[in-house]
């Protein structure tokens, strides 16, 4: 199925064959989790490359009849050189390449070592075939959010004042492993006081104290696939001025999510969010867009953001995503509030369902 | 002193500019340890270009004086753009950039933002300088490789039958965080029984049987550098195919660090290496290069490989790099054995001193 599309994708653009060398993009279509190896689609045929390191994961793939159609082509040597013969055997000559993953450095090898091919840049191809769930990628997602917001309940069990940022990082951590998680989608963020105002903080050695406001970002992977979600803390009362930041947050992540539909622009949703935390005075410290496409990447299409920055989405159903917005004021700290959501048919259906409230420890 | 070496590299390739935009390069030369960023190297100044997500970590680098002549420029929408205006005011035209890691796609968003200017592909620039680590480095290197050499010595406690490979890849895990490792350098790798047949297995939910061979391959990041390091255990007594495999890996690892000193090329330590298990009839079970650079990144240069796979570097004085081959026979499993070493004008210094002997649990 995932194959067929690249064949269509051939046809369309008038290639005779596309050359596929994200990894993310080669486990989207194959299932390869290493490092590297190149797909070459083509209507003669599919050709998996990789070197020796795989070759016992090569035989398990023919043992299970994984590929009807896929042949091997393996890398005694350099990786452009196997190519260029796996080309030249298919008879190839106008040739896709990913040109948001392909280096300069490395077209220049695979123009050196297949001469006679005219290589194309292609742009977004599997990409955009990921951007739309199938339904066993909702399953995992739907599964994988709600082992998420468990994690997210007990971050309570975890806050107490003179702990550091990064002992409560690695509970966090290790509720993700209990929870069936592979690993972290990213390093856990454990923000605590005047570090809340830095937007992509990591955990430090700094120690929680009274008053202080706490972030809590992390996110997990479950076959493969990435959630990711924010929740709010303060160890004691909430002071009036960190209370209206996330009074404020809440409401830009209401709105957003308010403005999830099919047909709608990312930047449209990401004007959501903004206008509201404009409309609270605080436009100049959301330092960041809306929302991110997840999947087997983190951060991926598509992209909640101003039209200006380049977000260009517009939402389809089965597209997931972050609602993520936040407010960051030097001095005073920061908050930010963030879920996944699945557009749908019907409009939107939040994945994640951790209780949102500021937690008062 | 790190920055000086970059006006010294437009000078010699006649290039008014050189943006930097590999992370782990951008860490080396100026400490940013963000995802996105750019770095201007020009006889004009340093600029570096990065967005609101980092302004409160720029700020910082203000406060404290770290740069006594870089400018900041802050990207309110789009790298490019803000690339594009830098290099405007800086009035360079032939500007190079990092081919290795500038895409296809990238490089034509550069093109068009920033049309007057005349792109030059450089490759290896900073890597260049990257390889030959300094003293402040060195004193980091050794103190990791001392301290995963004690998270080896340990690996006796965690192996017992019934134990799944998951389980001890966790203890590993946590004796490196109990070492103080900012986190394993890549997942840590467990492969027991025919596992150990795959040179790039990951640890599953197998448990370790009697007779098993067991394989740990493991790294740490200590100050942002990578140490790795792998050994062999035995659940029970050694089979005799399986010691005659150890002793080959064992001899094949003395000679390739007995041929390492200054002006040998990495790929001579690589015949060492390979030239031994040759001559124990395992020649094609060695599916691998002989070693790699180590350093901000766990794979860097130089490559201890196969001369026509592309690997010509030649060993220098502060070179430091693993010495790892092994040999791979599916059915029977699989040996590897590495070590850190650091090339000194005198030889080679072995940093790594876990015992290397097969550990009979």
């Amino acid at each position: 199925m995932r194959l067929q599309h690249l064949e269509k994708v051939c046809e369309q653009q008038s290639l005779d064959a596309l050359v596929v060398s994200t990894p993310v993009n080669l486990r989207y279509l194959t299932g390869f989790t290493g490092t590297t190896a190149l797909f070459v689609a083509s209507s003669r045929g599919n050709r998996f490359i990789t070197d020796g390191r795989y070759d016992a994961l090569v035989r398990e793939w023919m043992r299970e009849g994984r590929f009807a159609r896929l042949e091997i082509d393996r890398v005694d040597l350099r990786y452009d050189l196997t190519l260029a013969g796996c080309l030249e055997r298919l008879g190839v000559r106008r040739v896709g390449f990913e040109a948001g993953h392909v280096t300069v450095a490395t077209l220049r090898r695979w123009q050196e070592a297949a001469s006679p091919v005219d290589w194309r840049p292609t742009e977004g191809v599997v990409e955009g075939q990921r951007l739309i769930k199938d339904a066993m990628e909702l399953q995992v997602f739907r599964r994988a959010a709600k082992s998420l917001s468990r994690v997210a309940s007990t971050a309570r069990t975890w806050l107490a004042i003179g702990r550091s940022e990064q002992e409560v990082a690695r509970d966090v951590d290790r509720a993700l492993e209990r929870e069936g998680f592979e690993r972290p989608a990213f390093d856990t963020i454990v923000a605590s006081g005047p570090n809340t105002a830095y937007p992509h903080a990591r955990a430090t050695d700094r120690r929680l104290r009274a008053g202080d406001l706490v972030l809590l970002d992390f996110g997990g992977v479950l076959d493969g696939y990435c959630v990711d979600l924010t929740r709010m803390a303060s160890m004691g009362p909430v002071e009036s001025a960190a209370g209206r930041l996330f009074v404020a947050v809440q409401a830009a992540q209401d709105a957003a999510i308010r403005a999830i539909r099919v047909g709608v622009a990312g930047s449209d949703v990401d004007r959501a969010a903004r206008s509201t935390l404009e409309s609270h005075g605080l436009g100049a410290a959301f330092l960041h867009g809306t929302g991110h496409g997840l999947g087997l990447e983190v951060h991926e299409a598509p992209r909640l953001a101003r039209a200006e920055s380049g977000a260009t989405d517009v939402l389809e159903a089965g597209m997931v995503c972050t609602v993520e917005p936040g407010a960051y004021v030097e001095g005073l700290g920061g908050v930010r509030l963030e879920d996944d959501v699945l557009v749908t048919p019907a409009g939107v259906e939040v994945l994640t369902d951790a209780p949102r409230d500021l937690v008062v420890v």
